[in-house]
């Protein structure tokens, strides 16, 4: 295993991922220049296949393109296409009791119901980097508004469109939880708020010390009211590792900035954990979704591999290696780049494909859609190259 | 291109399937002898992965086991489980408005609200079959009283849960009429009533007429309200061969009955139409869904070969080569025959696998989920046993 590299060609390569392959196919394609907002749903050279809006899409959009603007790589432009957005989603996002729709058509009414709290979650991150840029009073107001939104929520998530009957057994959501931690990191950079410092602590804690199993080593998804794990049941057994991983740097971003480097040995072994179990040893990649017992999976697209998987695995490697130094996560580090950028990229057209068989052979040649959009990715080649620039020093 | 062959060999190799590999796995592990009703949710071996009780898989094996009591392969205690299943699904399984639930707990507590209409459909198959083995009017009274259900539920099938805002345009739903297509045999078929023969042909046409495009030579899914296509959006451009398929011989089996020989010739395009779209030239199968452009699709999915399309398929050409004896159509099903029982079936635990990825190898090893049971397999094989019967007379 490596004790440590020359990390100036991996700068150089993300960095030029980031502005020659990433950035340049969602300024061509991306911007609705007609109506406001975005284009979501792009065919591999861009075009378009579907002219719907979907909220999280969006949102994360206004977010990318206001913190790209804030970055090293700033362009004012940026900034332009991150206020047209928030516009648009101001205008024509919001139902009567000001939750975010979750679909909008091309002109921006309203197509689906606001049945998903993570609109609101998005909205934040979007407002937020939007206040950070320009320091306007209204796009704070929107981001605690939706923020106040999102905290309100947590505990029906699903609200109307909740589909449960009482005699189904109620669960605690991973989801909800790392989002508010990785929530906390935006609203205290951008906004400079500590009030929502407890609600971020205990959803860190959440995460670290009931969703992580040690008995099991790996983070559950779903957990029982009382904080037990549900092994008799597929939803009690479901595994998705991307998302602990991407957990695990949202919780090591907020363990550096809030002086609690207790949680960094915890989250490296949640790290270790997820990737020695999610890590596909005949084929390579990580799993999309499994079961902690090996059981059958219902979703069919378990054993495929996903590019946001794999952005937020990089991450969280990289960002363990600088906190430890411990040359296990440099290896991983190394592996995850190295498959990833063989298996996702699309030199020909740019950005990445977002699904891969298991063999790791793209199946669908899309770029973007009601799913994957301009976020992932260019946020995790963003956030590695800071952490390679801090470890090179 | 084959024209008559020796189906004897044929007919003993799915007759051994049926009653070797396939009913055994569902008697031995599938009834739920201690709370009633049926096991769902069985993992490769029969063992149970999960307990949870689904709508639409309950009330298929109420309809499978009773339609096999009436079958050459008759035993009473068949006539057993589908009554011990009818018994727990009508004390359990309707909410206070007479709706069935999508799903229950294995004591059969409601988890899921009665949000598919498809329950209904099913119920009025379960009960119309126990109507017909036993001549006892509650079986009777079900059945109808679920056809009604259905059939006001058709203008709006998701009725609370539709999550879509007036802007979405509106569809017309090919499974709609599909499955009213054969409920109008099975109710004419087991309670002799003729109430619904009126909604029934306007389903057919519908199907025949406006969902099949001979322009596109596909069954499209969904319709805009003034039955034209919208090639715009993905829902618009998406198509199901496997649905199609199935389709298409409950509307042969409707032409026979129903002195309707001006549909044969019809059917018989559709289904060329959907195997010469739906085949996978390169691997074999039949993909599960597609853009009818060759857009891309928004599942995850798409390209994976499923059991019952292919068990559609079969009973879709042999009873079209029965009713044409056009060679092309045997020609298809000796195909679909040679690589469905290639790829599919477990000869170690029997029944047949569920899902295949685009090379024919099996992504999940489970026999029976919340999406799959005994139902599509055990029908095909009966159908295409009486079919090929017919042939050989």
């Amino acid at each position: 295993m490596p004790t440590q590299i020359d990390f100036s060609s991996y700068i150089q390569r993300y960095e030029n991922e980031l502005l020659k392959n990433v950035i340049p196919f969602w300024e061509e394609h991306g911007i609705d220049k007609e109506y406001g907002g975005y284009h979501d749903s792009l065919d591999r050279d861009g075009s378009l296949w579907d002219s719907d809006k979907w909220m999280w899409m969006q949102w994360r959009k206004v977010y990318m393109w206001a913190t790209l603007y804030q970055s090293p790589y700033k362009k004012d432009r940026y900034l332009d296409y991150a206020k047209q957005g928030f516009e648009f989603l101001l205008s024509h996002g919001k139902s009567k009791d000001g939750n975010y729709y979750f679909g909008l058509n091309r002109r921006g009414e309203a197509i689906i119901a606001p049945h998903s709290i993570y609109s609101e979650a998005f909205a934040v991150m979007g407002a937020a980097a939007l206040y950070k840029a320009t320091n306007e009073e209204k796009y704070k107001i929107e981001a605690n508004s939706a923020m106040a939104k999102y905290i309100s929520r947590m505990d029906n998530p699903k609200g109307l469109w909740d589909k449960s009957m009482p005699a189904r057994p109620s669960r605690l959501s991973h989801g909800v939880y790392m989002i508010l931690a990785n929530l906390g990191t935006v609203v205290k950079d951008c906004l400079a708020s500590s009030d929502y410092d407890d609600k971020v602590a205990e959803a860190v804690d959440m995460v670290v010390k009931h969703f992580w199993s040690s008995k099991h080593k790996v983070l559950f998804e779903n957990l029982n009211p009382d904080l037990s794990v549900d092994l008799e049941s597929g939803d009690g057994r479901h595994i998705n590792p991307g998302h602990g991983l991407e957990s695990s740097w949202f919780i090591l971003q907020y363990a550096e900035r809030n002086k609690r480097p207790d949680l960094i040995p915890q989250v490296g072994t949640i790290i270790k954990g997820l990737l020695d179990f999610g890590w596909d040893k005949k084929y390579g990649g990580i799993y999309y979704f499994m079961d902690v017992l090996n059981k059958p999976k219902l979703e069919l697209e378990w054993d495929m591999k996903l590019w946001w998987v794999h952005n937020e695995a990089l991450v969280a490697t990289i960002y363990a290696y600088r906190l430890t130094k411990d040359p296990e996560f440099l290896d991983w580090f190394q592996k995850l780049d190295a498959w990833s950028f063989e298996h996702f990229r699309d030199p020909q057209y740019g950005e990445w494909y977002g699904y891969l068989n298991r063999r790791g052979e793209p199946t669908h040649l899309l770029k973007g859609s009601k799913w994957k959009c301009f976020f992932h990715l260019p946020r995790a080649l963003m956030v590695c190259i800071d952490q390679m620039k801090k470890l090179e020093i």
